[in-house]
Formats: C-alpha cells, sequence, structure tokens
C-alpha cells in the first residue's frame, strides 16, 4: 500500500520532469537539428531520474514551487546527462551502451557527443535562470550551488581523481572523498535545491538535508559498485563488470562485496536518522533513501 | 599619441583580466592538481583577451563596476577559452597548437582536456554568480544571457553548424548565420554583459551596442578567415590555412580574397555608425572594432 502510493508519486514526478526536460531543450526542428535532435536523444526518455526526484521529495518539505522545482529537477538531470554523454566517450570510459541505448557518440559521433554534452551544461544553467517565480537572491544562489556542484570541485572534480585513480590502490578514505566529488556533490545540490524552491530554511533544517543526502550520495556509489559487481549489463542498461576490467578502485575491490553491502545498509540508516527533524513528512526522502540502497539498477 | 592611450589602457584591463581569472581558477595546489594546473595552463598567461576587451570597454560606458567586471570578464573567457580546448581536440579540428603553446590534450591528454573544457564552462556561471556588487534580478539576467550565447542556440549550435557544413557548398548567409552562433553570439554577449555591470541602458542605448556587438561579431570572423588564408602560424600562434586543408567554407572561399577584406572594412565602419549614439565616450568600443578589423593575428 505504501509502496504502492511512493510507486505512483515517483511515476508522477517522473512524468513531471520528462515534461520540464521537453520544455526546456530546444525542439529538434530548431537549427542545428541534428545537435537538438541528439540533446533530446540522450536526455528524454530514459534514466532513473535520482537528482530530481531529491529534489521534488526535498522541495515538497518547504511547500516549493511548482514552476521551480521542474526546472531545477531539469536542471540538475542535464548536469547529470551531460556528465553521462562525455563520460561514455572514447577517451574517458569508451562505453557504447547507456540506459539500455547506444551512446551519443555511437548514435551519432564523438564531436557531437562533445557539443551535446557542453550544450547540455549551459542548458543546465539557463534553465535555473528562467525561473521566474523566486526571488531573484535565492535563484543567484541556487546558480552558484550548481556551479560548485558540477564544476572542479565538485563532479569534474571528481572525475578527475577517478581518472587519475586508475591502476593505483586508493585507501578507503581516498575512495569516498572522490565519490563524495564525482556522484555526490550533484546528489546534495539536488535535495539543497529541490528545498531552495519552497519557503526559508532554518540553520537545523540545512543540516539534516546535509546530512542526509551526505548519506545517499555515498551510499549511492557503494551501491553502484556492488551493482556493477554482481549484475548483468541488461539489468543495468550499461556494461557490467567494467570497474573490475577497467582496473578502476571501488567499495568492492577494497572492502569486499558483503562489508560494501553492509556499508550501504549503514548508510541508509543514517539517512533516516538524519531526516528525524522532519518526522512523518520526510516519508518520501526516506523512501528515496531505501530506493538508493535496495535498487537492483 | 592616441595610439599609445589606447595600447596603454589594453594593457591594463588584459592585467585586471588576468587578475581576475587568477581569483577565478582554483589554485593548482587544490585538489585535484592536475585538472587545476591544466585549467590554468589553457586559461592564464596567454590570448587577446577581446572579449574582456569589450566587456570593459562597453561597461566604461555605463559605469560598471570593477568587482563586476572583473568577473564579467574571467567569465566570458573562460567560456571562450574552454570551447578552444574542446575545439582543438581529435574529435574536433584535432590542433597540436594554440597561443603559441601545445594544446591540453597535447600538453595532458584528452579526458583531461574534456574535464577541463566541462570545469572551465561551470566556473564561467560561477564567476557571474559569485558577483555581490550588483542587484541579484541584474545578475540573474546576466547569468541567462550567459548560458543562452554559450548554449546550442550560441556558441554550441554554430560549433554544430560549422562541423555539419565541412565539404559543402555554404551560400553567404548561411556562413553568416553559422558565424553569428559560433563566434557572433560570444562577442555579443561580452559586450552586453560589460554595460550590465552599470547604470540602467535605454531602449536606444541597447539597440546601438546590439548593432555594434553584431557588426563587430562578422568582422572578427571575416578577418579571421582572411588570417587562416594568409597569415603564418607562427604569427596566428596556431595553425594557419587549415579551412582550406580542412576543406571548411570561409568568407575567402565563398567571396575571395579582396572582397572578404573589403567586407570586414565595411563592418567597421558600421560598427563605428552603430556607436554615434554615445559620442566620444565610445572611443574605445571604436577603437576595439578597427583592432579587430586591423589585426594580423
Amino acid at each position: 500500500m505504501t509502496q504502492q502510493a511512493f510507486a505512483l508519486w515517483m511515476q508522477d514526478v517522473q512524468l513531471d520532469v520528462e515534461r520540464a526536460l521537453e520544455a526546456c531543450l530546444p525542439a529538434a526542428t530548431t537549427l542545428p537539428h541534428k545537435l537538438h535532435e541528439a540533446m533530446r536523444y540522450t536526455a528524454l526518455g530514459g534514466g532513473k531520474r535520482i537528482r530530481p526526484l531529491l529534489a521534488y521529495a526535498s522541495g515538497a518539505l518547504f511547500g516549493g514551487d511548482a514552476q521551480a522545482l521542474g526546472r531545477v529537477a531539469a536542471a540538475v538531470e542535464m548536469i547529470h546527462v551531460y556528465s553521462l554523454v562525455h563520460d561514455d566517450m572514447p577517451c574517458m570510459d569508451d562505453d557504447d551502451l547507456r540506459r539500455g541505448k547506444p551512446t551519443v557518440h555511437v548514435a551519432y559521433d564523438e564531436a557531437t557527443a562533445l557539443l551535446v554534452g557542453d550544450a547540455l551544461q549551459a542548458q543546465a544553467f539557463q534553465a535555473l535562470a528562467d525561473i521566474d517565480t523566486l526571488p531573484p537572491a535565492r535563484q543567484v544562489t541556487m546558480l552558484r550551488l550548481l556551479a560548485e556542484a558540477a564544476g572542479s570541485s565538485g563532479m569534474c572534480g571528481g572525475q578527475a581523481i577517478d581518472l587519475d585513480s586508475v591502476g593505483l590502490a586508493l585507501q578507503r578514505d581516498e575512495l569516498e572523498r572522490m565519490h563524495q566529488l564525482k556522484t555526490g556533490a550533484m546528489l546534495r545540490v539536488s535535495v539543497i535545491l529541490g528545498a531552495l524552491c519552497g519557503k526559508d530554511l532554518s540553520p537545523v533544517e540545512l543540516e539534516a538535508l546535509k546530512a542526509y543526502s551526505a548519506a545517499i550520495g555515498l551510499a549511492f556509489q557503494v551501491v553502484d559498485d556492488v551493482l556493477d559487481a554482481t549484475a548483468d549489463s541488461a539489468t543495468l542498461g550499461k556494461t557490467a563488470g567494467k570497474d573490475a576490467a577497467d582496473n578502476k578502485p571501488t567499495y568492492v575491490s577494497i572492502l569486499g562485496l558483503e562489508p560494501s553491502k553492509e556499508l550501504a545498509e549503514q548508510l541508509r540508516r543514517e539517512a533516516h536518522e538524519a531526516l528525524a527533524p522532519f518526522g512523518e513528512q520526510a516519508l518520501r526522502l526516506r523512501e528515496l533513501a531505501d530506493l538508493i540502497v535496495q535498487r537492483k539498477a
């Protein structure tokens, strides 16, 4: 019953996010056609939309404005999608399959993949700048937070550390630092940007959201590593077993499989505990923590 | 005498821009070291800084705030530099030399070049979001304009059209449309963002700046094509004669060399005429139009 309500809520949000992305992305009939078609090919109709779900769940706690939430969701998803497009390119992970479809450089070509990523990043900032239902000062804060999370002190920085760590025996704390940037920064900012679509946050509420999002950000990566080691490509919608094949340090390679699963479970509990100040209202954020840890793909 | 004053003004601005970039870019001692080192390698110590010069010259007309102008200059330059880094990659123009130095993918590696570009783009938006001397509503407008100019309806879109036009016999109006996006969008927005660092613009002033920047935006590309056909690599600081070698449509290939030079000169006059509403005050913008058309590299 509760699980069904959660599934329906997720469906609603995913539809909303699809609509928001549709509205943010230029039509494929707008020049240049191929670029816009490729941007839509990779951004629409797929993905778990974890970052938008986090933004919506967090926004609901603070009475988030609907237009603003849609654009925040589109913005964080476009940053995520652009990073996947670039990450899949031959000079990075060289992956052919993403979300069950050929990657952009396979379906189109490498130069187009490069430009698709570049243009999606700009479009993400435009989505936030186009919000017209929030005070401009709030919007500037949100744009700053997104830039920090996406750039060299966030996602791009994490990817750079990841690149440099191939074949190295990382310590657990180094691996954790890498992931707090690579995937954690965008997951964390999704929670915060969602909240900023609503009423002002108290310091206690902000700290609670930060603790929650740090826990689920890390849990997400631990589970990713577990799935890469245990699931098959068809289930994942991307090539499984790549980390080991690429000699990349992972939680599974450092801690082992069972301790990695236990760590994910512990982080799930920490995420729940962090939400205590919000009581029953934080149901969706709790359910998302469960989803992140218990997902199969 | 006048020319000397202009040269000194340019030097001052270029020093200011270098300082602003220094301040915006994370230190090479900040993790991840290689990424930050590579960002600084490509962004600092080189380049004509045309876009920052335009922003400063236009900002001076409206009493532009110094902190804001520095960040605007850093932002437009970082977008420009990121586009060069990605454009030089093997899957795009495959160029080894830029501003007289090995390109980023040659000095480092392709994956680093990809991330350097991505991170510089985020850093550009952060630079604008970090301005704290302008009304937030003004800042949001500036962030929106930068996103539009950088994205698929601006620079990235122009690059996509450029890619698709290799080997095609473009008409002059198609070539013009491509360049109005590829280089024009960022040159135009540099003029407008500089102006927005100061007092409110009247509609007449805004139109005058738009006409000026459309003319110099196009002139810039016409002259680029002329130089690519006539100058040598050492003078240009990048590989000369590449357009013809790559079978790319250019003004020179469509109009011929002399008519291209005449077109540049005509655009220079149009730029001067557009500045009429500002009278003597627009001296630096006029001098920049001259520089853009009369440059040798």
